[in-house]
């Protein structure tokens, strides 16, 4: 089913401010996210809303903090969420070394007290409005398993890269393991097989069961404590040979950047005791280094010759943005997908805080 | 057989010295290649020499030009390598982010008109040793195929990254598709079969054989305005199920911050006309964040945490560094490995240009 966009903002902006958040703060998580459901990526929009609530609930996230700068220079900030919203203080640190990278050329931000933070896309999208390019990064929960371990260490850890190009920006925006965690919990609810090198159990022998892995990466990601058999997979799969220790780099570069450089949690340790992320963005001025239409032009004309190299018979060539763009256009038109559970929450919540519910359709 | 670091490091300022660089160019130049050669990455290290030596006398590297800074502001710099080699522009920009990261936190340098530059990791070492966090991007020549496609276009794209910690950095530092052409070429060499999913042919279908799949990167690389069929595969593998766009992904996002953000060639334009590279390096201080020894004694518990994890049994998990900072204590001792070609390339040219070769063991 969807529900028109208009609809699904008001809808959210009242249930933050029932929550304990100010109406700004509610209209920024609000659009947070509308804007990943309107990009098709439903595991990151109002599919959370329970999961957020239940957080405000039990005190891991404190609505009515406020994040603050600790520290800056003219080129770097950091940030305390204070135990807020993610998207709350990396929109603030990511507006701050907007104004910043417009004088020295380039600004980084580290965000420490943190909570889950939404699409990293989001920010790197502030960054292109501005007319930078911008870099995000967030760690999360431990799933993935790095090369020759059969244990759960590294989290998901996402990474964006949006930079200008027509019709659309080049947006890079995923997590840098093989899958995230939502693309398996996919399968198992329609019943399929995982059809790649995505996750193991604690033998490293490859499941494609994907209810089975669910319940693994469950138990990897929610359980203190415990012993933790198998999980996501690093980016090249189950095997040494394909280079699965590069995909193992790309996650201990995240790790560094946010948990260690933030002095909080690594991903590991986000189970137990205090529960908090960091995050890290990076913007800079591609106007420095050229004429910005032009930059826009040339990277146009790299991504379209990508789009039409020769390849497989019956198959595309997708660029990074390619996919969220096209389903911007149509979910901007017919309104965002909402699955039955996610819209069941909606009522639940909608009920229990006395906020009307939009229409589906 | 092995030869002394010191030796090699004489008779490569005398080579290079000969080749018309300055004494200062020369002395840098060596280190850049004995250093490689001492961590172990004998692809980037003296065996390069023949090729650096014919791109001098074919005129794609120029020893007397001098690198340029074209335009600075506080925390961005645009070096123009000046068709010299691009350690000597690398080191240029390097130096000059490091003071200004010192004042301003953070900064990164683009370079244009450059040439290959070594190995991505020597600027990030620089980094380390100024007490700063680093990373080092290049683009290469066309070898890598993006997802769905049969044609090289992507080039190999070398990423490092260094962070501090004990007993030796975090040190990443490779090529971003699933192994380098030079991992292919080791192979071949020794008459082995490719043992994971590195590279496919024009049809797309998977190449094990190492001479065949060197015949296509040589071709793809080295042959101007010719049908290209086939390449290296991204990280990721021949297969969409395993994420090889994410790989895709990654090393399109280094085609944009060098060839396109330098104004220069992209990799897949680097085989006609003007032969150019472009790198991209930042650094940051991390002292801004924290207290340098803590961050350091954090990060190092962590990467040590993820040696120890539960594993396969017989198998080791080596962190990003590990290896190289082994060989490196190897090598430092009883010499720097070379194999017989390159040693007989170094008679070679010693006797060219009157430069005694050192005595191998």
């Amino acid at each position: 089913m969807r529900i028109k966009e208009k609809a699904e903002r008001q809808y959210l902006q009242d249930v933050f401010t029932k929550l304990g958040f100010s109406a700004e703060d509610s209209d920024l998580l609000a659009d947070t996210l509308v804007d990943a459901d309107l990009r098709g990526i439903s595991s990151h929009g109002i599919q959370r809303l329970a999961w957020y609530r239940r957080m405000i609930k039990e005190g891991t996230i404190k609505p009515q903090n406020k994040a603050k700068i600790i520290r800056e220079l003219p080129g770097t900030v950091l940030v305390d969420a204070n135990q807020n919203m993610g998207q709350l203080a990396t929109v603030l640190a990511t507006n701050k070394i907007i104004e910043k990278a417009k004088r020295t050329g380039v600004a980084i931000a580290v965000i420490r007290n943190s909570n889950h933070f939404g699409t990293a896309g989001y920010y790197t999208c502030l960054a292109l409005k501005a007319g930078l390019v911008g870099i995000a990064l967030t760690n999360t929960r431990p799933l993935v398993v790095p090369t020759n371990a059969t244990q759960a260490f590294l989290g998901s850890n996402a990474f964006a890269f949006g930079f200008p190009a027509s019709p659309h920006p080049f947006m890079f925006d995923g997590a840098t393991c093989v899958v995230s965690g939502g693309k398996i919990q996919v399968h198992a609810k329609k019943g399929e097989k995982l059809p790649g090198e995505w996750a193991v159990d604690g033998q490293r022998q490859l499941v494609t069961d994907a209810e089975k892995a669910e319940d693994i990466l469950a138990t990897a990601a929610f359980t203190e404590g415990e012993q933790k058999g198998g999980g996501v997979l690093t980016l090249g799969g189950n095997s040494e040979a394909n280079s699965n220790y590069k995909g193992m780099g790309n996650s201990l570069v995240i790790e560094l950047l946010t948990g260690i450089l933030a002095q909080g949690s690594i991903s590991a340790d986000t189970v137990s005791g205090k529960h908090d992320f960091s995050q890290f963005v990076m913007v800079f001025d591609p106007a420095f280094f050229g004429d910005p239409e032009v930059l826009k032009k040339d990277a146009t004309a790299m991504l379209d010759r990508v789009r039409q190299l020769e390849h497989v018979p019956g198959k595309e060539i997708w660029v990074p943005g390619d996919r969220e763009y096209r389903l911007l256009a149509t979910n901007q038109e017919k309104g965002v997908l909402i699955d039955k559970k996610a819209y069941q929450e909606m009522k639940e919540i909608g009920d229990e805080l006395a906020v009307s519910v939009p229409q589906s359709n």
